[in-house]
């Protein structure tokens, strides 16, 4: 049916039992977020001939394929991009009813490694026990990576690693998080990482470290005795407050070659590295468009973080030297990136009002 | 050139640094080896009439491909195949001058198994920490299986490994074996196995764990942050002595399932063990023709092992109750199963002088 398959630039709205949607791919993430604050710049027009301030738009429509263009252009149009702050709207309300702002996005680092042992592949037979196999040096290494409490063992990993202040801890706490539902969605019910943290700490204000890959020797359909001549990894870690990429992966790194048995080498694959981003929450910008946000909708507006990066954030810090602040109105049922995208008609509807009240906030703060 | 792609039914006489080598796919392992015995028979025959004792003689043409014939026949023919013994011509020399009689073979146990943990693959930005990943688990099941002595940590894993015993020891001691060349050869030097015990012991009296293959994640070029929903492994065990592969199996999935974390489980795909062949080597015949092999030979016939199986020997012993003999004439450099693979002429001609001798030893011993 056509309803689960509108295409990109067609947008539909439809009756679901949660209101009314617009469906299109890409209809929450990007193309109905950017609209919200097009539609309330327009009212700004339409009604006071005038913007409330001066605005630079920038609509970037490759993040989905490594944004190949972006950073030459930001380098480029540097003056004329650059501004007090930018507003960032590619992130998500805390439910249908709290609006929020993204203060707290962990950076990465990753490492894809191999670990080199005989000059070919052996056969168990000829060569089991006295031949080092790789596979099992790399088990040994990535099981050395966590400590029984679900604490990564690098030296020095956790420097930079601030704990979350208390305002923000009550915050966190109000917002009635679920592990049993964040889990259970996935058929998952014990929080692995970190003993001592709950689990949206973790997510949102504790690194990780997070095997992504392994492979070494036969992996097909039945089975051969081989001992093979190499094992790989992609291991990344999220980094949150000043962790320092470089660092960690130099003592990565070091890590490997240490637990290195005789005869052993390792080569890496280099993979560029980025720190957490961490707003600056306590300025009157933040203040004053959190308070606007609360004026438009059912809840108060909270502070919340995100697991994961988005690019951009960094890139304008980098190379504008700008801040972000990253408001959103997407749900967590818009199935972003599935052929049968929605965005909230409330989300478009009240986004667009909410940006109206952030940027007359913003204008008069 | 021709040379280096004799086929296997058209041998050719080739003179080489280490002297006249009969070239074609196959020449050692085993169509070379085969007719030593047969030819060893016709001479017999020619001399004598008759053969020196009862033989039937079975040739096996399907190793290479699984040998799907070999069990239904053995079974439908159990009464006019089994003899007091088999003597089996698959084996090499110790070296150009010593011939070998192989009195230990390792059996095998494997595992082929997957850890599953959350119903899908997860984006670690979204679930980095709190999410169990199969990977961490698998490796750390996995490092676990070797202490730092290089020794197998499964509970009563060793239940029926015997010490080799002092003449065995000795013989062995004179080999001279040069554990840096074994090892060099593939670019290793440090043995890596128990280290209580040496190389050659190793592998011919020791059991070993080898991991063969692992894999879990994203595992391609460049880079995605995924938690994986599971990882696999294969493992396998060379056994030894009175090792039961069916114990083991049950020890190491007991193992697994004790070392699994909530939220995970684990699936199995089913694969046959096989005990340990160790040959009777106190027997009557073994003593005569380990006389009749030093007799032929520059050096002293010694018993030696080895570090893989033959399965036919394991079949010969199951279907007809049937102790196998193992002598063989192959030479390390044949290069068995490459295309120019070769046997030595004095292979040939002493290996089938060697038969001969050994046939008319078993007669009258």
């Amino acid at each position: 049916m056509a309803r689960y398959n509108r295409p990109p630039f067609e947008p539909a709205l439809e009756e679901t039992p949660n209101g009314t949607v617009i469906r299109a791919r890409g209809a929450s993430d990007d193309k109905g977020q950017l609209m919200t604050f097009i539609e309330a710049c327009r009212a700004f027009k339409a009604v006071n001939g005038t913007l409330p301030c001066g605005i630079t738009i920038l609509l970037e429509g490759e993040e989905e394929s490594g944004s190949p263009s972006l950073i030459p252009f930001l380098k480029d149009n540097a003056n004329e991009l650059r501004a007090d702050y930018a507003l960032v709207c590619d992130t998500g309300m805390w439910d249908a009813e709290t609006p929020a702002i993204t203060t707290m996005l962990r950076g990465m680092v990753a490492e894809d490694f191999t670990i080199h042992a005989a000059s070919r592949d052996l056969h168990s037979g000829m060569y089991g026990g006295p031949a080092i196999n790789p596979n099992r040096v790399m088990a040994k290494l990535l099981a050395g990576l966590h400590d029984d409490e679900g604490r990564i063992t690098l030296e020095g990993f956790y420097d930079g690693v601030a704990p979350v202040s208390n305002a923000i801890k009550d915050q966190w706490e109000s917002l009635n998080f679920k592990v049993e539902n964040f889990l259970g969605d996935v058929d998952l019910s014990h929080p692995a990482g970190e003993q001592a943290f709950t689990a949206l700490e973790q997510i949102w204000a504790r690194p990780s470290c997070d095997i992504n890959g392994v492979w070494g020797g036969y992996t097909g359909a039945g089975f051969k005795t081989v001992l093979p001549a190499e094992a790989s990894a992609k291991v990344s870690f999220r980094l949150v407050g000043a962790q320092d990429p470089e660092a960690i992966q130099n003592t990565f790194r070091a890590y490997l070659e240490d637990g290195l048995p005789p005869d052993c080498t390792i080569s890496y694959r280099a993979k560029d590295g980025a720190g957490a981003t961490n707003m600056p929450i306590d300025a009157p910008y933040f203040t004053a468009a959190r308070q606007a946000l609360s004026d438009e909708w059912p809840k108060e507006a909270v502070f919340i973080g995100c697991g994961g990066s988005i690019p951009i954030v960094g890139h304008f810090q980098e190379y504008l030297g700008m801040n972000s602040m990253l408001i959103g109105f997407g749900l967590e049922d818009d199935q972003i990136h599935s052929p049968n995208e929605k965005y909230s008609l409330t989300s478009f509807q009240k986004g667009a009002r909410s940006w109206a009240r952030v940027l007359h906030a913003l204008a008069t703060s």
